[in-house]
C-alpha cells in the first residue's frame, strides 16, 4: 500500500516523526477526494460499529426492544467505560432480562478517569460492562434474542454476524476480502478503504427505504449523544460537538477514522499506516476543517492542529502540523 | 528521509499495520549494517543519555561526589518512578546537599504501576524526582556545581550542556544541525541514525583514555543495573537482563532504540519513523537476535516478536512481526 505523508511532528528545526496513511472523502457517486491509496484494503474496526448496528434497527429488532436513541448511540460507541456507559448499557441488557455474563467482550480497564480511579483505589476488578465495546455487543445480543438465536453471537456463522456481513458488503459496495477477530472478539470485516468512504457517504445521505431510515436514526443518535459515543476528553466526542452536531465522527483501533457530513452529503474515511491514534484525530480534524465542517480557530482543531507539543514545564517544543498537500 | 519497512502487525490474513523506519549496526569503522537511511537526521532523545552522563564523568565530578554505579546507572536511566529510582535519586541530591526543587526536568505522573496507584489513591501529586529524566538532571546538577556554574542547567549555553555538546559531537563524530529542547527541558541535539550507531560503536569498544574510561564505567553500570535505567515489565530492563548483562540497551522517545555490544564491539542504533515505541522495541529485539546477542526463543524475544495480539478474551487475534528483509 502506497501512503502519503500525512501529519508531521516537528521538534526544533527539524520534523522528527511522520505518519503516512490513507483518506479519501466520497459522496454518493464514489471518490470526490483523496490522498494516499483509496483501494488500500483495510480493518475498519470501531469506526464501522454504525454499519454494525443497521441489522439491529432494519430487523425491527430495535423498536421490538423499546430501544431509544440513547441505546442507539451506545451500539455505536467506543466509550471511555464511565458511569454513564456503564450504567447505560446495564439498564438496557436488564431491560431484556439479560445479564452482564451474556456479553462476550471481555473485560478492560475503563478509559474515564473518575471510574479508573475508583475501580483502581478500590480494588474492584472492570466488568464486561466497561468493555469499550459494551453497546455494540448489547445490540448484538437485542438482534439476536429478536432472531431467536443462540448465545454465541459472536460466532462468525451466528445469525447476528451473517447479517452484519450481509450490510457491510451492501454498504461497502464490496463483497470483504475476509474478517479479522476484534479486540472485543467480533469479527471486523475488511473493506478498501474507498468502499468505507463510500459507505460513510450512504450514511450522509441515506434514502427512503429502510435502510435510508435506519441509517437515519443511527447518525442521529451518535450526533445526539456524543458524550456517549465516546466521553469526555475523547476526539469523536469533542469534533461532534464542536460541529455543533452536524458531523458524526468515529474512530476505530489501528488509527481508522470516519466521519459522516449529513449537510454536504459527503462521507470521510482515513487509515494512518502506522496505527497512529494521535495522527488519525489530527487528520479527521484537518479534513473536516477542509471540508467547512470547523472553523480553522475553534478550539477543537486547535487542540488537535497545529498542536503545540509541551514538554512537562509547559515549554512548546515542537508542533503536530499537516504534511505539505494535506489536505490539499 | 527514505524509510525501509520493519514491523508488521498482522491481523487475520491482512497486514493491518506497518511501521518503517532506519536502523544500523555500526563498528568502530563505521556502518556494518544498514537497514533504510543511515544518514536519517534524528532527535536521539533518551536514548544517548549514556552520551550526555560522560562530562559527568570525565569532569571528575563523579568521582568528587563519590557516585557509584547505581547513580551512574540512574544518570542513564529513562526510568519508571518507582520508589527505588525516586529514593535513589533522591539520596543522591540529598548528599550533595541539593534538593528536588533544584531539578529542572517537571513532574509527570510515574509509570511504576505500584507508585502510580499510590499517588492516584492518596490523592499525592508527582514530584520531579518521579519524573523518568530525574537521574540525568542529578548528573547534570552534580556536574553544574563542580564546574561552580549557576543553577540554570538546562540553558543550552551554560557549562553543563556546552560540555554535553562537545562530548555528544566528539563521539558521533559529527557536527550536530541543531537542537530541540526535549520533555525534561534539556537540549537534545540532532544527528545522524549513523552517527549514533557509531558512537553506541565507541561505548562498545572504548578506548585506554579517559573518555574510553568514563565510556566503559557508564556502560558497565547500566548492565549491572538494569533495574534503575527503566524498570520492572520496561523493554530495556527485560532486554539487559535477557543478555545477561552483555549487552547495554537503551530507548528513546519518538522510537528511538541503541545497543551497546561490547563482547562483539558493535553499537546499533534505529528509529521507528512514525515513532511507535512497539515498534522500536520489537525491531531492536529482532536485531539482538540477528547479532545473537539472544536466542530467538528466549522469553525476553517471545515478549516482543513474533508476538501474538491477543484481544481482551486472551483469543489470539494477530501478530507482531518483522517485515521480509528485516533483519536481512
Amino acid at each position: 500500500m502506497r501512503a502519503a505523508e500525512l501529519i508531521e511532528l516537528w521538534r526544533g528545526d527539524l520534523r522528527e516523526s511522520l505518519h503516512c496513511g490513507h483518506a479519501v472523502v466520497c459522496d454518493a457517486r464514489g471518490v470526490v477526494e483523496a490522498w494516499g491509496q483509496p483501494a488500500a484494503v483495510i480493518f475498519p474496526r470501531s469506526s464501522c460499529k454504525m454499519i454494525q448496528a443497521l441489522p439491529l434497527v432494519e430487523s425491527g429488532a430495535a423498536d421490538a426492544a423499546g430501544l431509544g436513541s440513547r441505546q442507539l448511540a451506545l451500539a455505536c460507541a467506543s466509550h471511555s467505560g464511565g458511569r454513564i456507559h456503564v450504567e447505560g448499557v446495564g439498564r438496557w441488557l436488564q431491560a431484556l432480562d439479560l445479564a452482564e455474563s451474556d456479553l462476550r467482550c471481555g473485560c478492560h480497564m475503563p478509559r474515564d478517569r473518575d471510574e479508573n480511579r475508583r475501580l483502581t483505589c478500590s480494588g474492584e476488578s472492570p466488568c464486561q460492562l466497561h468493555n469499550n465495546c459494551s453497546g455494540k455487543h448489547a445490540g448484538f445480543l437485542t438482534l439476536g434474542r429478536h432472531l431467536g438465536a443462540g448465545p454465541d453471537y459472536v460466532d462468525p456463522d451466528h445469525p447476528v454476524q451473517q447479517a452484519v456481513k450481509a450490510a457491510f458488503e451492501e454498504v461497502t459496495a464490496e463483497t470483504s476480502p475476509g474478517f479479522g477477530i476484534d479486540g472485543c472478539s467480533a469479527p471486523n470485516h475488511a473493506c478498501t478503504l474507498e468502499g468505507l468512504g463510500r459507505a460513510m457517504a450512504a450514511f450522509a445521505d441515506p434514502g427512503a427505504d429502510r435502510r435510508g431510515q435506519a441509517m437515519r436514526r443511527l447518525v442521529d443518535a451518535m450526533r445526539a449523544h456524543p458524550e456517549l459515543v465516546a466521553g469526555e476528553g475523547r476526539a469523536c466526542t469533542i469534533l461532534m460537538r464542536a460541529t455543533g452536531g452536524r458531523v458524526a465522527a468515529k474512530t476505530g483501533a489501528e488509527a481508522v477514522f470516519v466521519a459522516i457530513l449529513p449537510e454536504r452529503g459527503l462521507g470521510v474515511a482515513l487509515k494512518i499506516r502506522d496505527g497512529a491514534t494521535r495522527a488519525a484525530e489530527a487528520a479527521i480534524t484537518a479534513l473536516l476543517v477542509h471540508l467547512g465542517a470547523l472553523a480553522p480557530d475553534d478550539p477543537a482543531v486547535s487542540r488537535h492542529l497545529p498542536q503545540p507539543i509541551r514538554n512537562w514545564r509547559g515549554i512548546a517544543t515542537g508542533e503536530m502540523r499537516t504534511a505539505p498537500g494535506f489536505p490539499a
